[in-house]
């Protein structure tokens, strides 16, 4: 990667409100390497330590910025453990640093992945390297050394694609007409976002659909837009991010149906 | 608009703390367009389709910025129905996008509007457009293309400013001594923001006020200050923004009386 | 101080989610007068007027950014009153702006001062200034003019250091093994970080340490990383701010025990 004057590092972290001083340290250690970073925050209120939530994030997101962007991601419930901290460069020329335990698994499943390499060269870590805080120590500031153009071979040694953890989610067609699949994320809307492409719902516009959960069973009509239905009537819709939701029209279809990040349910096509 | 290297544009939605990464997508489309682009987050903890809120922090914020700043809002609970999205350029040369569902109501009051387009010319969209998220799929791309100099005819058809969505709120004299008013907007400290201008109190300093809601009467004092009253003591106060206020001194009077965005209280002077 | 293209300036308040337009209103003001200007959220959650969180994340973030950034600090109950607006410059090159409330007394303490101003010259302020938005008013244009270049002694008059408010916090050793301590901060994990220095802590790792609260009386193992006890097991560890911490693998150990900031705790090594 040459160097670039405007090279965006997006942060990606469970750090909540009461941890943007945390982000803040990152973004210290980055500006003091690299004057000339563009940081852009991407998410900081994952759940702390969801996996499905990052790695639904980092797929919803990433591509849309240009090419060369690089990704830190501190989700890192293991930190200062045995868990590799890793970079990986895709073939459409994005970069991603963070835990190797399973955030990255859509970008492996997509195929996307060109090299990946251990960072483990403390020549461009942030001496002395905390055991808690990793974001800080290690991967802003190999962020922000990438961001300048070092190479990445630079950071330390190769890793074998095939010891990239996998974090697979529940998706099953078990039936002609029946889906098991599992929430990937709820949003400010309440809007429910689940694991199922919109490619593979092939219902017409207007049709009924059922979601059921260990306590209910639940209609409502397939659309494309919110407007067809009431108001707080419950809805099926491909969302923005490519994925079957479930939602209310200007109400919240996740506080209503009780149901979170991580609960299986089964859609009835 | 000169193409400028430092172009502002500013974010204004309601997607909250758990919708960070839609403001990370329209963020991505952005700089993918004009990698120079200066984004400021200005607000995004807006309740849910608030449109009284939306039009309350466009007011007190924009012209703060300097000339030329662009403020692309996203409140937008008619998103892919027939509602426009617009551009607003002001007499005193910022640029507005957004839905046309009332959130320019200020800007329109204040008869500051010199030009308006509905966009609709799909050359500068995000293809494809998807019908729930306008925000990223044409509000981010005009807002960029703006940002480089692009002129603004260029992005749709002339718009009558006769057919822009007022949304007006509740204010009247009701007697010599008594304006019944609506509550814009409550802050983090529990500040409530009334939309009385404060240049029609002309009461004095130390002098006693009264605010009557359905279940209640309290007297408070007018103050210029906080440290006028004790700590915890009901006030009345000329904000920062220039409405007049029901605080606490260091207490939080939303809290404690009960009041939200939206409702209808009576001020007696 | 030179004039630099690229100069930061940190911003940490407390005006929460809901305040977030007033933060925008700061930046308005500041980039209308320096458009370079690297403006960086540092914390913006901290509880309402609390002057021991801002001391804590001023001394656990400011020395990770280059030399010559700027943090401009509003957290201002005494706003309009006679309390003084200061700027402060340290022995390592950073500039602090904000009220003299006791929000310094990390860098006091650490006798890191190399000046000081009273700021009371108007003819930087933001005309006519408002008695309720200091940050808006006088410290977001002073900041900018800083980083523009403009040099201290043009923004008021020689502040006296003797005079700048401390805000001790308590920290005893009240027996051979027992020191009484105070909660400096709980983060978005629960950790509860104390006002202990970590090298005050001679513990071999694994060694056994004792919470006391008014309520309870707990123990736990001394750990150098999270995963030393299992899941949900409460632990005392370092923390990457250098400070002995309460904390919970993967849980929230603040909730579990019912402690807050400012919180007076004996912690039994």
């Amino acid at each position: 990667m040459e160097k670039l004057n405007n090279q965006i590092i997006g942060l990606i972290t469970d750090f909540g409100a009461r941890g943007q001083h945390y982000v803040a340290s990152m973004k210290g250690i980055i500006l003091n390497i690299n004057p000339k970073a563009v940081i852009v925050d991407i998410a900081h209120s994952i759940t702390p330590f969801s996996i499905i939530e990052t790695a639904y994030i980092i797929k919803s997101t990433y591509s849309l910025y240009p090419k060369n962007a690089i990704f830190t991601v501190v989700v890192d419930p293991g930190v200062g453990s045995s868990r590799e901290i890793i970079l990986i460069r895709t073939n459409s020329e994005y970069f991603f640093i963070g835990p190797n335990n399973g955030i990255f698994t859509n970008i492996f499943d997509s195929n996307e992945i060109s090299n990946c390499i251990h960072i483990n060269n403390e020549h461009y870590f942030n001496i002395p390297v905390s055991k808690t805080f990793h974001g800080r120590d290690i991967m802003a500031p190999i962020s922000a050394y990438l961001s300048q153009g070092v190479s990445i071979d630079n950071f330390g040694s190769k890793f074998p694609i095939s010891k990239l953890v996998d974090f697979p989610i529940e998706l099953k067609k078990i039936s002609n007409t029946e889906i098991r699949c599992t929430i990937q994320y709820v949003d400010e809307f309440g809007n429910i976002i689940t694991n199922i492409k919109g490619n593979f719902v092939f219902l017409e516009e207007g049709a009924e659909m059922t979601i059921k959960t260990k306590k209910q069973k639940i209609k409502g009509k397939f659309v494309k837009i919110f407007e067809e239905v009431f108001v707080d009537s419950l809805l099926f819709i491909v969302g923005s991010t490519g994925f079957l939701e479930i939602s209310k029209n200007q109400g919240n279809a996740a506080m209503d149906l009780g149901l979170k990040v991580g609960d299986v349910i089964i859609i009835e096509l």
